[in-house]
């Protein structure tokens, strides 16, 4: 074997070496890191080149290629959404990502990102909420407790202080799930028997089911004055959670607009519905929340910023080698344009 | 370590696999191979999802994904192009593929593409050579002598019976180069001192030069007829090698003239210049070549079908588990709603 130059090998980031960085940071603190990288890049917004999601749909789920770039780096997330996965023992949503350099365009990092979404997704959601929820709001109803709903619990108590969370799903054995894997974590948990009894003196209402269709998990008389409502689970076309009604009532917050009209709870809604994007507020160029009555909403379906934010914490966090592979995946001869060569004398 | 269970494991092929890969099939035998795959895939051109490459450009470079799908399997392509690397000692072109199951939205492949894409750039020509090129055609000018030089020639002796090479490069080391390299595979070489000197007697011409810029490596009055010119240099906008009037003189034929158009030779012509797609003489839709003297032109820029084809080929190729190593880069919970729970138990 020909060892191949340090140019060409590509430091990668396996789950297992994925979950010992997690336990080597804390997931609290890991949390909150990215939370501080996804807000960075939100408050630099128009640094980034941004494009809708490459979609590739298929009857039973779709894949997805996310690209962005802020000029020096270049990253992108691939990532599935398979609905039906669950029920054969696969994982719903499975996802890796890679960072390039812009300026020779060799990939720096690739790295497993079914995790590492959870927890981006769970320190945006929670970053979104500092900015949103009603000041010290203390309980949380957790509606939906598959994958998603421990990282969220989580991410609420390291970033704006939660204390209680309110269980509720169709499915009881999910939410006995999220029971005992927050058991110990400094969360105070209570199991729910209807999505009404979930939101009983919760300030925030976090919404993450997994049906792709229209559902209605909150109906409009179920959402009274002075919430935020945390809605993740709507991220494809034809799939949302939310009564209209509350929409008309909420004042809504969006990622990327473009792409939250095609996936998000606004797809219901007509195309000039009133948005106000995230960034917007990150960078103090319009309010979140202006009241205590207000209902803020969170049409939160996930962008590729969010992941770029998340390659780059991951690269800061591998810059010494610890935690990560090098892999052999760019052809690097001596001289550039003797690749043939380098391949004779491999022989 | 929690050791991963088989579903969350993907077959990676590194450079060093390529390589030994490539040397034990016969670099001649997989260059048929892969030519008869991408010749497959034209020939079923309408199942395909069709896209042009999702590009980020920047002032030094552009890299790209190229997904496509027929319905079953998923693949795309990561690709850059930096011409100026070259001067800095990196390769002007690196890239790795995917490939994934539709069904599951599971990766199923993970593989070097650099030297995977040169010999599927080579294996096209050649093939579509086989339905264009002179009858008898036993000469081919080579103009540009870099690194996909020396694969064009080999392609072109292993699936059309190739005896004769005349290299031309304004660099003479790199003309030296692909001699040094060409020498006892088979072929004559001749080294030549102009481009003019190079098509002396040539049946097929080749250019595949580097500069990102409109260049004339071909003048009109240097084109005989009875011939076939393989176009390949020319990949992006603002990038191109042929005059004008060669183009007006020859039976154009493109990959996906969506594509073409903004980045082949054609970008020069107005928007309904006459292209025939190559699948359509594949599939005996359109006609080839009709007489001796017509001059007929590929205009290739690469199409996202020939990175699936040559995917689809590797995978094959590697179905026992020989040449490839298992890469942990999904995470795959017993339960699949519990990812927090393998995150936790993994402490």
């Amino acid at each position: 074997m020909i060892q191949p130059s340090n140019k060409a090998l590509v430091p990668f980031v396996s789950v297992d070496n994925m979950m010992r960085l997690v336990h080597s940071i804390g997931i609290e603190t890991m949390l909150r890191d990215l939370a501080s990288y996804v807000e960075a890049d939100f408050h630099r917004w128009e640094s980034f080149d941004k494009t809708p999601r490459v979609a590739s749909h298929s009857d039973v789920g779709v894949i997805e290629l996310m690209p962005t770039s802020d000029g020096e780096a270049y990253g992108f997330k691939y990532v599935n959404g398979h609905p039906k996965n669950t029920a054969e023992g696969l994982q719903t949503v499975t996802a890796f990502g890679l960072l390039a350099d812009v300026y020779t365009g060799y990939p720096v990092l690739l790295t497993e990102m079914t995790l590492l979404t959870a927890l981006r997704t769970a320190a945006t959601s929670a970053m979104v909420a500092k900015h949103l929820a009603p000041k010290g709001a203390k309980t949380m109803a957790m509606i939906g407790n598959g994958a998603q709903s421990e990282f969220q619990t989580l991410a609420m108590k390291a970033i704006i202080g939660l204390e209680n969370v309110r269980l509720y799903d169709i499915d009881t054995e999910a939410s006995r799930k999220c029971a005992h894997n927050l058991s110990g974590m400094g969360v105070h948990v209570t199991l729910c028997k209807s999505p009404e009894d979930a939101i009983e003196g919760a300030q925030i209402l976090t919404t993450c089911t997994a049906d792709k269709k229209n559902a209605t998990i909150l109906s409009d008389n179920m959402v009274g004055t002075g919430v935020h409502i945390n809605a993740i689970g709507g991220d494809c076309p034809g799939k949302t959670e939310l009564a209209a009604g509350i929409l008309d009532r909420a004042d809504v917050f969006v990622e990327f607009t473009e792409q939250t009209r095609i996936e998000g709870e606004i797809q219901q809604m007509p195309d000039d519905f009133p948005v106000t994007e995230i960034w917007e507020v990150i960078a103090g160029q319009k309010p979140g929340r202006v009241d205590e009555k207000q209902i803020t909403l969170f049409d939160g379906v996930g962008f590729a910023t969010e992941d770029f934010s998340a390659l780059r914490y991951i690269r800061d966090q591998v810059k010494d080698g610890a935690f990560c592979d090098p892999l052999d995946m760019l052809a690097d001869p001596d001289d550039p344009r003797d690749l043939f060569g380098m391949l004779q004398r491999a022989k």
